[in-house]
């Protein structure tokens, strides 16, 4: 079984792909919904559904800190977890690329079950299919989850008002400079390891006691992007100041070598919150109880001035406009 | 704009991604929940729910009677169907390889309207993944999907009992031949066109007069897959007779060229369902007047005997075991 391999033909939905599906996917996975192997899940749900997608291409697959398969749950759940839901089911579809181990597969698969425990959910309902090599890039994983939201909550990226505080969840760039050290063989003094994890449980406890306005997970394009697509939902204007965003000596040495900036790279298990500034302390000490936020810190605020803007106090006290990624940093991060 | 492509840079998170996603994307899709832009859609939904996910990596992405849009779409639309649920909200993830042109994505976002507007349904979340050349095979797409199902519906390939009546919608094979001969630059003398389509409104006619036990869209593996599925999940046996099996001419003697057979060839607009005897000449009547099931037929019967496999009748008047496909028939057809 080490050295055995997916082959075209166990994408075919016959005979072989059954036993793969059985015997490397569902059966880790097992739980009553997946088992009844009907083509949709089924279960009962009541009251405001949350509903997201995304696709991983993530290279390579295994990375300091993760796999694609920890990412691929990860990032759905907090994809969820940004409205306030509280995610319950997860689809998983893989895109093989022939010739991938089956030792490798079942790493992933793992990964992933780690995952689901981790953050509470369950996978219901799946599919497969294997393309000729050179078609993909050894896998492509696609989760999708849905959730349920609280009757009175309602966060969404329109609802930053002027006067709130900003925070972030814990220290910038960790999974963006994790993939990449990994992917061109880059080998630092301390190791940087991806920060991919899922913050459901971080985010419910920020939920039970604060006033949370938005909340958004600054994943390609980072803490810059993120806090631009906010500006511009809710039309107001974000000061931040540099000195507060926490990055890590490592991520900020490695930054300065490639000449990246922090603020543009990849998280995979990070908040930003746009929260009332009544709360904000309340919240930010209930983070910093949290392991995945023991590093939380507020950078700044929201304004009424430059409306769709973005501006940061840099170190020197000078202000920057912190816009959009005009070209590209980090292709295939997450 | 004509001769525009995608390039790595639209996968960044920045300005291009945000340009692109909203120009091609998100504008011929709009509607109230997709344009929140949050990174999961939020809506009310009460009772049972049915979940599922595809990924499609059909090649050529664009083939007779359809496209990887279409079939992205009704694909997700007849995996829910097949619960008896009402399809009602779809996400949409696409994987683009670098180099992909603008117009064919555009071509194949408005053959995604067209699909999602004839099933009633609304895409409200979605992602674009950017993956370099010779990565993946220029378009790769997800679809998951939500749907409700009424009370008192219960359908599921466990649910065959010995007695009930085997139907199929319509002609079997013209799918996967259509794309095979686009593949291979196969010409016939009349053409054939994929059957890609959405089923969910022929379902709800047939769940409205009829006692259905299971559903089941033959996809990959055709009707000899899906029927060994329902047989095996049911714990019975299925008979089915050859002579009353439906392939039109031009696949039946496209299968001849080949060397296929239509059992297993793939199918995208049709249904195989298990029907109470009783309520079987009503059910395909019923279908026989609608555009998707105006060739439905029975052809088979649920037994006692051999359970867990499916015997059919030949021409000749031999039983033949029809088993699952033992190796690969047709890869990449869906």
């Amino acid at each position: 079984m080490t050295d055995e391999r997916v082959l075209l033909a166990h994408g075919s939905g016959g005979k072989l792909m059954h036993d793969l599906i059985r015997n490397l996917i569902t059966s880790p996975l097992a739980n009553p919904i997946l088992d009844r192997l009907d083509d949709s899940a089924v279960f009962d749900i009541t009251g405001r559904l949350a509903f997201t997608t995304d696709s991983y291409v993530v290279k390579p697959i295994f990375f300091p800190g993760g796999d694609i398969g920890r990412l691929a749950v990860c990032g759905t759940v907090n994809d969820l977890a940004t409205t306030g839901a509280v995610p319950l089911y997860l689809s998983l579809s893989f895109i093989i690329e022939e010739g991938l181990l089956f030792a490798d597969l079942e790493r992933i698969v793992s990964s992933i079950v780690a995952a689901a425990n981790e953050a509470g959910v369950k996978i219901v309902t799946g599919d497969t299919k294997v393309v000729d090599r050179g078609s993909a890039d050894r896998l492509f994983i696609n989760t999708s989850g849905v959730g349920t939201i609280r009757e009175g909550i309602n966060i969404s990226g329109r609802n930053a008002r002027p006067g709130d505080s900003v925070i972030v969840s814990g220290t910038l760039g960790d999974h963006g400079i994790a993939v990449m050290s990994q992917r061109e063989g880059l080998k630092f003094q301390s190791p940087i390891l991806s920060d991919c994890a899922p913050l459901n449980n971080l985010v419910a406890e920020m939920i039970a006691v604060g006033d949370i306005r938005c909340l958004r997970d600054p994943t390609r394009g980072g803490l810059a992007t993120t806090l631009n697509e906010i500006a511009g939902q809710s039309h107001v204007g974000i000061k931040i100041t540099e000195l507060s965003i926490p990055v890590s000596p490592a991520v900020t040495g490695a930054c300065e070598l490639l000449g990246l900036d922090p603020l543009y790279v990849a998280n995979e298990g990070k908040m930003v919150a746009i929260i009332s500034a009544a709360s904000a302390d309340k919240v930010l000490t209930r983070m910093r109880q949290n392991h995945y936020g023991c590093d939380a810190a507020v950078i700044g605020e929201v304004v009424t001035e430059h409306p769709g803007r973005v501006v940061m106090k840099t170190r020197l006290g000078a202000n920057r406009i912190i816009d959009l990624l005009a070209g590209e940093l980090l292709p295939r991060i997450c």
